[in-house]
């Protein structure tokens, strides 16, 4: 059946879309199976995305078009479509009235990725207009109550000194708090690795009481505020708040340094919105493990990282992992500023739509996956700046010193990046950071 | 860093890996880099999918590589990498010491999608022993519960005759309920379409009390049982137990014949989770809208959607989606039978595994997009059985006399298969069949 007439109009302006405030608009790289037709295959993939199906049903009304997601550019050279998708199209919670992301995705990335027609389609940007950006949750928290708790200034506290417990699972308890300790002296953040749990040889409720009192001894000797971010992702969500509730209780005074992780891409919305909602007053910490298998970018479907990021911030994340562009172990390249700008800012000029964020609190970039000391300054040039929070495994427990070593050589990595020094030069006054080129030859 | 020493073990047998019963297994398709070495690069896969990272950290002791994960098989010219993953490595539930989709997902399919080294890589089966079976949900209500309610015999029911009420978005309550009424005059089974939830112009609240009285009309006017599947995807928890328990409460004396349905795929296990855990009266409807983005034949990365459904099974989908096929209108081939026997059957060779199930109830395969009766016999002929749901969208209101003729011609598929019958020969005696030839030309 040929829906390009009802699916498509070419001839809806971009800027009046957005003026007009009522839709959503999602830019796709899209490309249809041989032998089908651009605009055709484009008004097909709108309609299984909004209000139709590959035939027509005699229960479609007047009421029923007026809903209709609708191609409104194509540009069949670079593969590119657009669409409008109408904001009465997304479900709404009954409870509140607010949106949801699950709706978002369902819709716009949902079947159309399994059509019979279409090559393959991937999300690069989408613009959400002001009426829906209030109807999402957005971070409750974000990297000014971090510096607050660490003594820092709350506008450009600046850099933030993380790692991730390493190795990644073998711990037990005693071993596990020590790693927590060592680096503590140095360095101000941690957080369990992605799948750090409550494995058998290290159940939580052993290793959580070590870790406060790693971390009160680390304040006592350091005489500076630490922070921790938990893991609490499980599929249930008593478990979720069994976690966190049990977390909170341990802390005690301490429990505003706790941060919550969660596997906010396996695990999906639901697992996020279970922290940002039961636990706004903490600091909600998106791990986008397994993101790789859509955002690559040798991917052609699903969605790229800089969507992926937006989405969080949407949801209520406080940070999410933006990668090392180019500078550490995992995919990456220079141009993924733009994922953290669209985060961080009030308003960007993403790679299709310009987006402002209304007063949607920020989301902090979160720089993790093989950085260390000396990939540090090229990174932070590269961004331009050093409000972010660096969480680096390898970079600590790999220094040839100490984990307390390998932080101070982070943060040395910081001040040589800020001071606009030479790193070599750098290095002859500060042997952490000296150390760091022993340790990581080749970096 | 040279890790294949550590990582990989090329001497260890997959039999006793499975008499052991210690360890999951994963099955992949992976493609290093180009320059990178197979064995190497697949050794570097086990560490970031385990205990390890890129350089060597300081943490690390005896007990630690006790959890390697290890590449126990490779083969580079099918690219194809096998993975032993200590049952020890993951995430157990605080509350109930019972394993979870979520920790499996960040091990065996987590930061190993973003590596630097690694081209992409795909699972493509995994085997799960016998203790860790126990440890996962599993269904609570399977097809027979749908059978019984409907007056069928409890051991091979045969065919649900089911529909989505179409247009996919756009219907106000009274439409919708009218669109449900006509469908259950002839048919069993409806589903909301996955996006359909709580629009503006379809609030719940007006819609589920007129889909009640449309089901007691057509049970009335039948004398058959009717059976609604009522969407409860929602990104908070407590919102989808809203909608549950408001559900379930307007069904009233019917609540036994609703199931929940989740899009579980874009959702992610925490929704699936609350539906099981939640509800465990109700049949689980997963429904996996938009896994095409990793499913896919052309999506090299991920897993496919034999894993999907195996993962689905094991989280406690009493039914999910299977494709068609090659039948319909999404992706898929006949070879997707595997799909279904993986999670209908007491056990199966799949791929690389032969799984036993050891009583885990069965998940019923769910057969849906652009399915109509035309295409229901080869269908059933490829699939060797029609224990199935079906659900048919434009099937059912793309009919050209009514969603009734629509639905019997469905049923009247089934049994032209069943009776081994020519759909010509068979069209003569059915007139509702017939007309599927005039409502469907070219299929
Ligand atoms: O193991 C990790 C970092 O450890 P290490 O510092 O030892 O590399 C991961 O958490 C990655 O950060 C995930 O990648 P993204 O941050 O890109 O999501
Ligand atoms: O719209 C649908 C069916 O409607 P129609 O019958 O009009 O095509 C979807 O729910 C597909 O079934 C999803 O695909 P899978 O079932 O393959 O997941």
């Amino acid at each position: 059946m040929d829906q390009s007439n009802r699916y498509a109009d070419l001839s809806l302006r971009e800027d009046e879309l957005i003026s007009g405030g009522k839709h959503i608009l999602v830019a796709y790289k899209m490309k249809p199976k041989a032998g089908y037709d651009y605009l055709q295959a484009a008004a097909h993939f709108a309609a299984e995305s909004s209000t139709g199906t590959n035939v027509e049903v005699c229960t479609t009304d007047d009421f029923t078009r007026g809903v209709d997601a609708l191609v409104y550019l194509i540009d069949e050279a670079s593969e590119e479509m657009r669409i409008a998708y109408p904001l009465d199209l997304f479900d709404r919670n009954v409870t509140d009235g607010r949106m949801m992301i699950v709706s978002f995705l369902t819709l716009v990335i949902g079947n159309n990725q399994g059509m019979g027609d279409i090559e393959h389609a991937k999300i690069y940007d989408f613009y959400v207009p002001e009426r829906a950006l209030q109807l999402f949750d957005g971070p409750a928290k974000d990297i000014s109550d971090m510096w607050r708790i660490l003594g820092r200034p709350v506008k450009d506290g600046g850099y933030i000194a993380g790692t991730i417990i390493k190795p990644k699972l073998g711990l037990r308890p005693e071993p596990f708090a020590k790693a927590a300790y060592q680096f503590w002296l140095g360095g101000d953040f941690i957080k369990n690795d992605e799948p750090q749990g409550n494995q058998v040889f290290a159940p939580m409720k052993k290793v959580m009481p070590l870790v406060v009192d790693a971390m009160k001894r680390a304040q006592d000797e350091t005489g500076q505020a630490k922070l921790f971010s938990a893991n609490i992702t499980a599929d249930d969500h008593y478990e979720m708040c069994a976690r966190a509730d049990y977390i909170l209780e341990t802390f005690g005074p301490d429990a505003d340094k706790v941060a919550f992780l969660v596997d906010g891409y396996v695990g999906g919305p639901g697992m996020v919105t279970t922290a940002r909602r039961q636990y706004p007053n903490q600091y909600l910490h998106y791990h986008r493990a397994g993101h790789g298998a859509v955002t690559s970018p040798s991917s052609k479907r699903g969605y790229d990282a800089y969507v992926l990021a937006k989405m969080a911030r949407l949801q209520g994340a406080s940070g999410i992992h933006v990668g090392t562009m180019g500078y550490g172990k995992m995919e990456g390249t220079a141009d993924d500023r733009a994922i953290a700008y669209i985060i961080e800012r009030d308003e960007y000029q993403g790679p299709a739509y310009f987006q402002k964020w209304y007063g949607m609190k920020p989301t902090t970039p979160i720089i993790s996956g093989g950085m260390n000391a000396l990939r540090l300054p090229g990174f932070f040039a590269n961004l331009g700046h050093g409000n972010v929070i660096n969480t680096s495994g390898g970079g600590s427990y790999g220094h040839i010193d100490s984990p307390a070593a390998g932080a101070i050589s982070l943060r040395q990595a910081y001040e040589c990046w800020q001071a606009g020094a030479d790193p070599i030069e750098w290095a002859r006054e500060h042997p952490e950071f000296a150390r760091a080129f022993e340790s990581f030859p080749g970096d």
